[in-house]
């Protein structure tokens, strides 16, 4: 089968792989008819990690169930699904609190999570790919209404807008509530969009990209330049309180200040200034434990210059990690299928399989048009 | 009156004070019974913060109301009362939400939170004196019942009590789980004692000072000496597991490592390592955004090098803040009454006011016996 | 001063009564300029309670601060606010814990909660008048802008907004669950309302009155005509799904059947019926536990043919009880203010205080146009 | 293999029956060491029930896992498990959610649960027999510590223990709070002691035999006779307050009146009095949609004179239903394996599988000894 596989750093080529087939009497084979390109790749894609050539990207799949195992009870072929990034088991402690991106199961024992097509996520080809094994399917597939309806706004469900659900969760949103989102990418309009669902009364925004600002304003959300001035100070001034009530970092690790160069911690700090006394942050930008291209020693080993005295006097409390896409993603399928949700308006182009390696390419140098590609390998 | 007064640093007199008095007609006075030096007046007895010269100590305050204002509803003239060491309005946002340490009514604007006695939480003289003016009354105080039954244990219901048991909130402690304090002063003592009330399975308490080590082995909970290794490692040894469920800093800013240097963020970093992927961190041992005396200049300004990359990764979570100890005391209260909890343990001295100076004295140097002196000006 | 006034059954009067003032020092005096008429004014003004001749109703206010007593700390004279229907106190255990509507403190010991100008529920005038006295000021005033925008939308935060909103929490609506809600009158529209603020994926309302069944459509809910069906069946059909995740009783024990009996409950019945197996049930319909006028001798006694069978073998939860009006209007208004909730659609009718007597007469036969009939005795 | 055996009412049969044998990948075969006789399983043995005679009993089960299915992943051969008695599959909405006593996978559609070896609960013979099938492994098996340490602690996981501690859980217990318990049978005591474990500072049993409130004296509860007065009246007598905070009813839908006629919505009503305004009731006690037995038309479809006025008028919530004793074994494993906890005090013979005919009957005449009886067919 064809397959995008990582060759070496910049560069994914389009390539006859070996058939993906049930290995296990729980898994499932899915024919793929939608997987996208997320920010994440690029980590792998620019050689910033420790992937090796061979790896087959993919973790936000969807398609039709082409083949089942004998121990499957719930999925049929035929069955129109979407899997959350996450591979997890369904059953281990954390995948029963609901956890289940720190699966105890799929990954090598002092780890949690898995997920496909990821380096060190544990042994699971990507979906980028005609086809895709899926294991303990009963519980990593997600039903959808047959048909072709929604196509782009159900491959959302894989990752992106449960990512930007979950940063609303862990930044402890509530109705009537203000929200400030750092990083109007993806993740981050998905988290805007999230808090409006959930009844924020106000919304910002924050980068400095302008067609990224122009879309915050045409959702409805409030658009904050940073380049305009400390973003804190002018979200300050906007609510004319104490601070917002929540806010969320969509942006991570490689953060920069106006002058473009990366200052990790720089996001978390604005947040803690951003947001009132016992306010919540939800933080769903990556930061990691091991950088070798972090601009400083400490960096290089995850750890930040936070303003921890701050945040103390503040009272606030902040949650992080991968987002448990499982958790959310029946939910927001029915917002879809209600026609209450349309996540698919940030999917910037949809693609062939096989324009793949140049849609990495124009996606890794932030090209107009390439911010959420959706790649559709049954074209 | 006669009152415990800041002189200036490592001195501290009993003098003549200018009595209190009703000022707002939701005021009460009242003539203290017991009062009890608490580790954060020693930042003001050693000059490390800006009290000036003249202002009165004392946060943890109980006695018998003396005189009631006009427009109190609920305390009457006798009545036996503890006052939370938070001064609060009752009905300010946060009040309402039950975080009365943050009250956006009793300090400046921009700020939030007061206390009696202490240096820039707002010009509510303390307790450590015969008599006590407490605001807003009705909110304020904490019904007793009448007569002299458990002094010690209700006069923890001040600050430690609920401030070791908010820690178990923080970090989310539920029945049955597993959890770590670090630091077995007074407040992680609480904090143990609270996540043994909750029900906790085992309760692992890290200090390197021997007696204090005892008490951990004496309510039944397990000390775990940092000189005798790192100290998450003797945790997972014990727990083999992942780690423990919940984790609770009663440390703080002065955390010194095992050769006795401080490193601010030692025991925050610990943590990450000691509590397992998705479990809770409770933060109550003191950050500060401001601390000349601190080892480097990043520290002085609150910033601290934080393993905000492994913490990420593990997708823990973080709450931080002063107690709102009128939200718990209520409760705890009763479990005293009913025979369930005896905080007092922890009062290892009792003495008449005028032995205030030399009790600071000894207190300050971490003599054994002072490590929580109560004061009863009424001897 | 004018107020209306209740003479006997059926009949109110527009008269002078004597002016409130200053009672305690926490009091404030507000010059009403809306006061709405409430469905449960009815049941007094139709002589099925023990409301004696004389009484002044209303308990929907808002206005403008006129005159503050010399313990109150942040509401100001010439302050706009509305106060929510309970009159609470704010520091008793049930006001901590947001349970306004149940406060310990300002009614006869025994019973919970108060009210502004209500049988039963404290000696406080209502605000169907010029002017109204307000105990425990700094907590039962919510601040609005100056001004006189919003002011029809401000008014529903009195009441029924937050007792729209307090249903979906007894009910525990939460984003992408299917919700619904029995009764289309104002209260049950403001529970539709506010479930589709929270994010509610589908919206319910269950009726038989034409024009309130179109005002649901217009709303974007989905109206359910119970002569057309059994309810819950057309509901079970609609979802194709083992019933609704939530449901809401606007209706109480007044229910009658299609036929136009009585029958206490089979609101509460249908309920049961119309949600899936561990559902949640929000009550808000009055139950009452003494209703002379009941169909039987047990209704009489609030004892009602509930089919707990069938609740406990579904496994569901029911929260029930009047709303804690205080706990919600806050982060209603913030809705409010920033646009993205208009309340006062419910409003049909804005009158003047001397059209009272007339506009009791209209709501009680339930002429069209009467259902919400604002008063502004401004006027 | 030998199995208790349903043959009529009033008597079942030790017999040979057919092995049990891998069915799915997912199953796997345990051989029971300890298999607990439940008070649900009389309403079969006395023929209230459609149960069919050949029926193998027995929903308490734990031992060693003899035989794998080829799609099981955390379970292996010689591990010692407890079953939850809930039968479920871990991966539908319900299990999801952590209501797996409701699963949608394991029954017909349109109802919700499965349990081994009970009518109307799925094809699941019982483990009163020498080896279970346990389908879904991964998910129904609780892994225990290798050895026979805590064998009758353990047991009490399957379903009493966790019961107890779902009863808390409905009713919202937390620490410092007052909690009455309707019922001292096994469950009852259950709920009691689970109550004591989350730190609630009184707890109240209400029964009549004199023996079962012999025990709750002994673990520091305090026990409360019926026939010494109305119980709410005994117990706010003792607490001096507006009644407890929370409320269980551990007796269901056969509750009987102090003159022991059945009255089945007794307890739900002296409930209501009992707890205090806002408080929460848990109701666990078995309450069914059909009983031929019931002493009028009404009750026998389920349908109770429930005390709704009063029960809306206070403002109290109510959970019900089977618990999810999933969600629970695990922690409360932990407690038992930690010392905490030792549930097994319940446990009032332990008897080889052949005598189960003799522990039926004997069970079904109350005889003191028998109130719970747990057999071990390894013997």
């Amino acid at each position: 089968m064809k397959a995008v596989v990582y060759k070496e750093p910049y560069k994914v080529a389009v390539e006859d792989v070996d058939d993906v087939n049930i290995q296990d009497p729980t898994d499932v084979i899915v024919r793929i008819t939608s997987t996208a390109i997320c920010g994440s790749d690029l980590h792998m894609y620019e050689g910033r990690t420790d992937a090796e050539p061979g790896i087959t990207f993919g973790h936000e799949n969807m398609g039709i169930v082409e083949e089942i195992g004998s121990g499957v009870t719930t999925v049929s072929k035929g069955d129109r699904v979407v899997m959350p990034f996450n591979v997890a088991c369904g059953f281990c402690d954390n995948c029963r609190a609901g956890k289940s991106a720190f699966c105890l199961t799929v990954n090598e024992p002092g780890t949690a999570g898995g997920a496909y097509g990821y380096v060190g996520m544990g042994p699971y080809p990507g979906g980028q790919a005609e086809f895709l094994r899926v294991p303990f399917a009963d519980y990593n597939c997600v039903q959808l209404p047959k048909g072709e309806e929604h196509e782009k706004d159900f491959a959302m469900l894989a990752d992106i807008f449960p990512t930007g659900y979950h940063a609303t969760e862990l930044a402890g949103v509530k109705p009537g509530e203000t929200v400030a989102v750092y990083g109007a990418g993806p993740v981050g309009l998905m988290a805007a969009y999230s808090a409006q669902l959930k009844g924020a009364s106000r919304v910002f925004v924050v980068d400095h990209v302008k067609n990224r600002l122009d879309i915050v304003k045409a959702m409805g959300a409030e658009p904050i330049n940073f380049e305009d001035g400390d973003p804190a100070q002018q979200i300050h001034d906007a609510v004319q309180a104490y601070g917002v009530d929540r806010g969320i970092d969509a942006v991570g690790y490689q953060a920069t200040e106006s002058e473009g160069n990366e200052q990790p911690a720089v996001v978390l700090n604005q947040l803690v200034d951003t947001v009132r006394h016992t306010g919540g942050l939800g933080v769903v930008g990556l930061y990691v434990p091991s950088d070798p291209g972090a601009p400083d020693e400490h960096s290089a080993k995850g750890e930040l210059l936070f303003r921890m005295g701050r945040f103390f006097e503040k009272g606030q409390t902040m949650g992080t990690g991968q987002a448990d896409a499982k958790r959310y993603a029946h939910k927001l399928r029915d917002l879809i299928i209600a026609g209450r949700a349309e996540p698919g308006f940030v999917v910037s182009k949809v693609l062939p399989l096989g324009d793949a390696p140049d849609a990495y390419a124009r996606f890794d140098k932030r090209e107009e048009g390439y911010s959420k590609v959706l790649l559709q390998p049954a074209r």
